[in-house]
């Protein structure tokens, strides 16, 4: 097999991400979002939101995680956060796609790809902690935009937000949270 | 209004994308692509496939330009490259769609990225004219993947690819146009 056989065939499984459904909707709520168009939608707000991060970002590498972040969603399915889930099954589910996925290509490609995602999944260098950020925020927009989306089907209430998601949001981009957070409780005082 | 404001204003208007249907499916051929999966497939092509490229091209650059190409068709809707079009009157369109479209963001940012959109659009730097080939590539392969896709619809011959894609695609990418070349060839002699 050539390499460029090897390129085309990583590029021909990717395609498969288009038809992993996500609990989001999109924003006129019209169907749930998958995690393709959701992956370009996040790097959107990556670019856009850069400004925000807690610490200097190399945007164009926030940019390169996000493009790959949710490759192994192909096999391993996509995990709400408001679910129940193991959080050591979906690891060990989500390694042995990235083993297989990242495997189609050739072996240099291979290693540098699989390098920029298992440093997004440690969450520990301040590209991947924005990255991070980013990815959880982009889902509160279109949860507001939809009228709460998936919130009342999983009962979500404020303080679980906080948890669950501002935490996160908080410790890669703080003045985020900051303006999310009033958003989300005029949403929970309005309803 | 504040900047937060202007930049959610933006990023919800761009959701709208993953509305936008192409006239590619999906590989598997189950549904058409959207313009929003479409271009995070595309800019995952343009990772991969760089190493084509007839010219060094910064890979950041032509991401950015590829994540943001097309936005304007939330207005200006998709232009299939086998069907009728009037040149003159698509570029009018999207060029009022990219006066509203990046207008909603804050002056700085709204100035920079329709910068480098424009810079797309104009096909003449070397990360564009990459950034341009990869952007033809793409629906290529899924039409070869699902069974020759739209060419049978659109009655195109291989020598109407050759014009229409072929000269585009072999200016940024000329190794990659031979190597896809020799696929469409084998598909089109197996029919």
């Amino acid at each position: 097999m050539s390499r460029l056989d090897a390129q085309l065939a990583f590029l021909t499984e990717a395609d498969r991400l288009k038809s992993v459904l996500r609990a989001t909707t999109l924003h006129d709520a019209s169907r749930r979002e998958n995690s393709a168009e959701h992956s370009w939608h996040v790097m959107l707000h990556a670019l856009v939101l850069a400004e925000h991060a807690a610490r200097p970002v190399d945007v164009s590498r926030v940019l390169t995680m996000l493009l790959l972040h949710d490759l192994v969603e192909i096999d391993a399915g996509d995990t709400p956060i408001h679910g129940d889930h193991d959080p050591a099954e979906q690891e060990a589910r989500e390694q042995a796609a990235a083993d297989r996925i990242f495997g189609l290509l050739p072996a240099d490609q291979r290693d540098g790809l699989r390098a920029i995602w298992e440093e997004f999944e440690a969450a520990e260098s301040d590209d991947a902690v924005f990255a991070k950020s980013i990815d959880r925020v982009q889902p509160v927009l279109s949860n507001l935009a939809s009228g709460g989306g998936t919130w009342p089907e999983y009962n979500v209430t404020p303080e679980q937000l906080e948890t669950r998601v501002g935490t996160k949001v908080s410790r890669g981009a703080p003045a985020l949270w900051s303006g999310l957070s009033d958003r989300i409780n005029a949403w929970f005082a309005g309803r």
